[in-house]
């Protein structure tokens, strides 16, 4: 049986109890605020339901607003699980709040597809509700619409005055870091192309990007740029620098690579350190920072089992230069992800 | 040539100069806030061109936020103008925002389009910068992907706390009420399907939908609940009445009738009442509101030359009941705009 856009939204979308708002003020119904996950901490005066969302910003924080969009064939092979699809469309955003060292709080959903299909929802919604447990935010809106499959996720975040991260502060003589490993993604879409299928570890990676909130968190007073990569590490550092109006000196054989991927490449004699530089969704932070922060960092850091590897140093020259083990210069040609 | 997503933004979403921003603590940069049309007011702390923006909210506000897709060939026909369709994407939100109360602040784009036309993007940019003009928004980040041409447009206003119109505070008695004139984009729709074009009144009723904003604002202590007619004027009061608990009786022969869709349906012996009932995307405001503040409304909105219209009143039943002019019953099958 065909579902209506309201039967999808009340069996899918707003699936646990309504919870009772704590905003008393609310003089024209003492509203009831419905809740998509289970931690709710009175910030959501009204969410799905309404004509839109009604939300509290306490006084001390600053807003942080970011939307992304995967389209099917494009973004992802076509037939993808659900369950995954719908994880990774909430972390590839939450890794854009993490990246300006905000706490998601927030997502808004705007679901492109083109029939309802109630098993499909049903993995989807599944999905959805775990990376919102993941990622400690709740759904607080969005719409549904028929067309070709594309997901547009906005995420919400809050940062405290002032504190955001962003991408224009890098300073000569300080260190570039990354956190994670690099090129898990692409070594896993690189599989899904070759071989039509790809081993779950791998999988793992593409679908299911790790939590950087944390390392946003703890960066807010230590580092001066921040960005996370999606492009490829390269264009993504480039960004800094352009922002910075710095360079970069990478050295290459600090790179951290993510262990599936290496062994996969190992095996089939693959360039894995070309995907560690211009392969795109790690969703990892690459940041700069004077390296006398870097024992705070880790100590912070410490009790969340993140990794974080100095790659590199920001200098004068306004390039990104690659250094290989010898410390000699080695071309670079890739530019990252082109989006046209 | 083929023009990189960095190029895009650049040259059609972030074309105006760069303006110092007012948040004095920000310790990392001192930050720029690029922005996108002329009204700026120190909110921005940045906008496009990090991973994320960062936004002030004041602290006696409260964050409203509303996310809608429109589809080529679903929700607006291939070939549209791209001007009048950036306008229209930015409208329907900002219609959200209005319909809680709030006053719209800011928007983001995620454009979904097959290939990067500089033709096409230079018109919707500039349909895009007249629409964030006349609503007083500034655009503040998104996403370009490729894909099949899909528009979604988050929009994020502001209200004072406590003072967001739900819908579910309909009362007993209360007036039923609704802003400009109904019908007149299910007409142009209907011209547009059946003569393959549209006559420039009716086209502009589609795709210019106009601001409702202060209309909200002035209802925050007026009405009791209060919806955007975007599925149609029955389907929507029918949330009202569902999310209030309670029924509504309508006055068939009070509806304000747009004159472009009278003109047109009395030329082919149209019923303009069952679009008028029925049709969707009309944008305007209905609420409900206790009798006695009429006056006080009518007293507020004079300086927009808006008018309101009383068009029926809330009963205990919990149906929708449609009056002729006779007040006998009329029986109304239609049930709104069908999403799947």
């Amino acid at each position: 049986m065909a579902l209506t856009e309201f039967e999808i939204i009340k069996h899918f979308f707003a699936s646990t109890p309504a919870i009772k708002n704590s905003d008393a003020d609310d003089h024209v119904t003492g509203g009831v605020a419905e809740n998509f996950c289970g931690d709710f901490s009175g910030d959501i005066v009204k969410g799905i339901g309404d004509d839109a969302a009604v939300l509290n910003v306490p006084a001390d924080r600053q807003l942080v607003v970011t939307t992304d969009t995967l389209v099917e064939s494009v973004h992802f092979p076509e037939n993808a699980n659900p369950r995954d699809l719908a994880f990774r469309s909430v972390a590839v955003n939450i890794s854009d709040i993490a990246a300006m060292g905000g706490e998601p709080k927030w997502i808004s959903l705007a679901l492109t597809m083109p029939c309802a299909d109630e098993q499909w929802l049903s993995e989807f919604s599944a999905g959805l509700r775990e990376a919102a447990r993941y990622f400690s935010v709740n759904l607080v809106g969005g719409d549904t619409t028929r067309g070709p499959l594309t997901l547009t996720l906005t995420a919400q975040g809050l940062v405290p005055f002032g504190q955001s991260l962003l991408r224009s502060g890098a300073r000569l003589g300080e260190g570039i870091y990354v956190s994670g490993s690099l090129a898990g993604a692409t070594a896993a879409l690189h599989q899904m192309q070759s071989a039509g299928a790809c081993t779950p570890s791998l999988l793992h990676e593409f679908y299911r990007p790790q939590s950087r909130v944390p390392v946003g968190v703890a960066l807010r007073d230590l580092a001066s740029a921040c960005i996370d990569i999606s492009d490829g590490l390269i264009a993504d550092l480039q960004h800094i620098m352009s922002a910075s109006g710095v360079g970069a000196e990478l050295w290459l054989d600090t790179l951290p690579i993510n262990e599936h991927a290496l062994n996969y490449a190992d095996k089939h004699d693959f360039d894995v350190l070309a995907w560690a530089c211009g392969g795109g969704d790690d969703y990892e932070l690459c940041f700069t920072m004077p390296h006398r922060f870097e024992d705070r960092l880790l100590t912070r850091l410490k009790p969340h089992n993140i990794a974080i590897t100095k790659i590199g140093r920001v200098v004068a020259d306004n390039k990104i230069i690659c250094l290989d083990n010898q410390g000699k210069p080695k071309a670079w040609k890739q530019t990252g992800y082109q989006h046209f």
